[in-house]
């Protein structure tokens, strides 16, 4: 099944941008008339017709719309410390993507060996990912942030469930991912990954005393790009 | 924490081979009476004093073993058809290994685009995620073999759970592999994916003839490498 991105929809009629077009009409060599699917990449899939099919600025009319389309029941932001190598993180961007995820964020912590981060590739992997695996929201991938100001931002909304993948050594009792899963019934999850230096004590301290619930991932050692796909992984198996 | 792998371990004495040998003495400049941590493939880490610390052939005197060193509490086979890319097989081994599996079986299916797979360069990621992750053991990686004939090989066993994930389009009922492995008592799981093109219906049918349990991985359409870390994932949680 072959999905165009539209980044215009109105309801009634889909642009395609110079990509998706040339695609669209030189690659794929649909002509006007031809049934095509295009998503908003905000939550709606439609069934349209094509009725100018020029190869830089397509255009379709809608027959039939599917919102919620390839949708998922919970609403997941994974707050990452990008990898000091940016391959991996793109990676996690990918797979996150296909599994499901709703909001990316770009933390850059005290020890983060990274610290400057362009979205620019990742908003590619991400619209990519989204076609790819059948789903008509992208994404929101924000600009990077520093760790303690996404928690003080985050730290706002009661009723989400906020976690952060921290070892804790000393007194802090973790529980897994899972057991604190189980214990959510709303549907709104944020999970915060650490740098591969981890977090600094003070930004840990900072999470806890803004609602975040320490938790780990099990008893093996994961790299950051691997954690942030465990605990997506581990949400969306949640709410299966 | 820095660990070596021994080619050769008797309880007594770890060999390293040319390539940890330089690692150890050339990179990370240890010298004969130096601690270091040696794993032996196979399930044992040894805490060791350098006794020759030759850059071609190092040699070290075990002081303490721990068997069982960052140990699973399952046994996982994943069976899984190379991908087109082989990239993306190899991110598999490597995250697989890094979560936690213990054999990885490539299968060549009727419908795989790859028809053949070199293992080498998966033996090697295999080694360097065992170390990375602190694990003793590093997964077995099998030679390929079609994916028929594995399903006739592994369906001898009566006590492992055997999973296939496969749409069985028509009447065949799947249960989500999370069920499958909560009314599972046993440690011993399988699990295969096909292929981008996915199983030949006679390939499914033979896995549910020698007792493989049609499973989904939920609503996300994974591509393959996706689908085999989100099944040992699963697995991986599901144990914890």
């Amino acid at each position: 099944m072959e999905i165009f991105y539209a980044y215009e929809a109105d309801g009634r009629f889909c642009r395609l941008d110079a990509d998706e077009s040339g695609h669209c009409v030189r690659v794929l060599r649909h002509r006007a008339g031809d049934e095509i699917n295009v998503i908003d990449g905000q939550g709606t899939m439609f069934r349209c017709r094509l009725v100018d099919d020029n190869p830089k600025g397509a255009e379709a009319e809608v027959l039939e719309a599917f919102p919620g389309w390839g949708g998922h029941p919970y609403r997941l932001t994974v707050a990452c410390c990008p990898t000091k190598n940016n391959d991996r993180f793109e990676w996690f961007v990918e797979k996150a993507t296909e599994v499901g995820v709703d909001r990316i964020v770009p933390v850059i912590g005290e020890r983060s060996e990274r610290k400057v981060y362009k979205t620019d590739r990742a908003l590619r992997i991400a619209l990519s990912a989204t076609k790819q695996s059948l789903k008509s929201r992208i994404p929101q991938i924000d600009e990077p942030i520093s760790v303690k100001d996404f928690i003080s931002h985050s730290g706002l909304d009661p009723e989400s469930l906020k976690l952060i993948a921290y070892c804790f050594e000393g007194d802090t009792k973790r529980i897994s991912i899972q057991e604190a899963l189980r214990s959510y019934t709303g549907r709104d999850v944020t999970v915060l990954i650490g740098p591969e230096g981890d977090f600094s004590p003070e930004e840990a301290r900072l999470a806890v005393e803004k609602g975040y619930i320490p938790v780990h991932l099990g008893a093996s050692r994961l790299r950051t790009e691997t954690a942030a796909v465990v605990a997506a992984t581990a949400v969306y198996l949640a709410f299966e």
